[in-house]
């Protein structure tokens, strides 16, 4: 069986460009990961994902701990057979969207104890009660039980937050045990503090891991504190381990993660969006409710092969959306994921020819041109 | 160019299978045509509608007047590209959905006046205006503008309607004009009543038509009085012609129709009831948001081979649906739509065969097995 494994194929400045290994197929990095919160990319199948580009999805532990349950998934054979997505998964931990979305959460040394957001039920996550839902989930890659900080933190308050995700990730580690072709990464804290930050690297080093997480950003901190956080926080990590930027992020903040040295980012932000009509292109963004749209033949984008761009117009993309049918969600998700595929593609191109500058420079100077004339 | 044209191929009893030609394909009949109302299929991208075997939709006058109005669609190329569907449509007349959805309707010898239900703006529809939004939209099958009589009617009600009716068709027939490729359909009325029909058959033939339809039918009869209409109705219809049953129906609608003599349908039916879960397969319905599916990890139908059946279990549906994703209105949608294609082409192979009396046989004993036991 092939075991989990990274290699770097080539680095232009920080940016790099590689593959990571797994039983269940290749990862070409620098990867976008969709999101497939409820065993299922909202509005897409998974053959259509894969036709997108994407190697692999990211799956929410909390979500399916709740519905249908980790053991219920793991009775009918795991959560790739029962999406109908046979290559890699990575789940995340739960932490996250405990904090997020669900009620009466109490936090301990322990774990977490919270209210389903569904149905009210009681609930404890804690390390090793994470390892043991993504385990009978089959993720390929799990994630440490962490407690993303919020921000803004005063820093005492960073530090202590900080110095339980680390022994939680001890706890994380110790849980996970032996689990050939199956890899858990540890998650990067300390909010915008350096000197946190490295603490933060030196004990998940210290610990070992298969890749690494930076985590904490994209919570509030607006893009110029999150570069500035990335400037640094990415080379406090292994060189030849998978960094991964959680939840980020829209194309602009993408660019700026690999030119920082991130490998792998998740976000909904591109399925989301195409179910509220907000299309990302070459050019920027457009809203297809906007009535400029309304007779406008031309597609979202003349150079996009996806089949929303091949086969209809924005007339019709209008139209669908403002009649609120669900092939408006299906074909501008569509849209939405193959561009941030595409984005992806092309910077593991360019890193790979050395152009990753040239590529920036052309990544932005298209989205300030904005979008084509109305007609 | 092709000229719209029907073959008869071979008949077993009164049932019948054929082929229509048209510009822009051939429809196999006994035909189903799935409903498209506001410019797609509810769920379904139009490629994988026709990888169901449809061979012709359905779209809807009223919706399509109304939005996105059938002049902007002609002037973005026609109903059949803008909603990315190349082979043949039928459009119905929009005079039973201005009845049943409408509001503020006033009917008059001249046609009918009406409030939009989306955004209260005032229409008319009148037999001349509907063969002009329906050749706006360039549908390939065009019906008569007529009213639908409602069920049950008083026998001097019907008599009136239906006569109105007839008057409407020589209107449309005139309105329509010389187009080649494209056809009028007639329909005829007259309720319950058998010379109301006969009366009805021989005014349309009179007038002369490319096809016929049964209307008037569907509309809260049951079956049984239906196929007590259909016992004689059909066969007033002249059987060079296609043979179309409005607005119909159930899967044993369906094959006691083609017993009967039709050879075109349409129902919003599998569609519809894609998206709220109850599934059609050969041992009858079942609705997948009942808990005993829940653990199953069984296809809806294991000799069913749409996606839906060939990748994913009753549990996983189970689970979709109840989390209220698109994914579950896709796949189920498909399903049915995939159901109720198979169920025509088996009755086509069967009347070719001269096995229809069999098939039908072999239906219902599928039938009364009902759905497989729990697990």
């Amino acid at each position: 069986m092939t075991q989990f494994s990274f290699d770097l194929h080539s680095t232009d400045g920080k940016a790099r460009t590689g593959i990571i290994h797994t039983p269940r197929g290749d990862i070409r990095t620098p990867a976008f990961m969709p999101v497939g919160t409820a065993a299922t990319v909202k509005a897409m199948l998974p053959e259509n994902v894969r036709a997108t580009g994407a190697d692999i999805l990211l799956g929410n532990t909390y979500h399916l701990m709740l519905r249908p349950t980790a053991e219920r998934i793991a009775n009918l054979g795991g959560l790739h057979k029962f999406m109908n997505w046979e290559r890699p998964i990575l789940t995340d931990s739960g932490g996250f969207q405990v904090m997020s979305l669900s009620d009466l959460r109490k936090m301990s040394e322990q774990g977490v104890t919270f209210k389903s957001h569904i149905d009210g039920s009681l609930h404890e996550i804690t390390p090793e009660r994470s390892m043991e839902i993504q385990r009978l989930l089959g993720s390929d890659i799990v994630m440490c039980f962490d407690e993303c900080t919020p921000h803004p933190a005063p820093k005492d308050v960073a530090l202590k937050s900080m110095r339980m995700s680390m022994r939680w990730a001890q706890r994380s580690r110790d849980a996970f045990g032996d689990r050939p072709g199956h890899a858990l990464f540890g998650i990067q804290q300390g909010s915008v503090f350096k000197d946190q930050r490295e603490e933060s690297a030196e004990a998940l080093k210290a610990i070992g891991f298969e890749g690494y997480a930076v985590g904490g950003l994209a919570v509030g901190e607006g893009q110029e504190t999150m570069f500035q956080v990335l400037d640094y926080a990415p080379d406090m990590l292994p060189a030849d381990k998978p960094r991964y930027l959680m939840g980020v992020g829209k194309p602009d903040d993408l660019v700026g993660g690999v030119k920082r040295g991130i490998d792998m980012f998740d976000c909904v932000l591109p399925s989301r969006s195409g179910r509220t009509g907000q299309i990302f292109t070459r050019h920027g963004v457009l809203n297809i409710k906007n009535a400029r749209h309304k007779d406008d033949p031309r597609p979202l984008d003349e150079a996009c092969t996806c089949p929303a761009c091949r086969s209809y117009s924005r007339a019709y993309l209008h139209h669908v959306f403002k009649a609120q049918e669900i092939i408006a969600s299906m074909l501008m998700t569509w849209h939405n994921l193959h561009y941030y595929q595409e984005l992806m593609a092309g910077m593991r191109d360019a890193i790979a020819a050395g152009t990753f500058d040239a590529f920036e420079t052309q990544f932005h100077a298209q989205r300030a041109q904005g979008d084509i004339e109305p007609l």
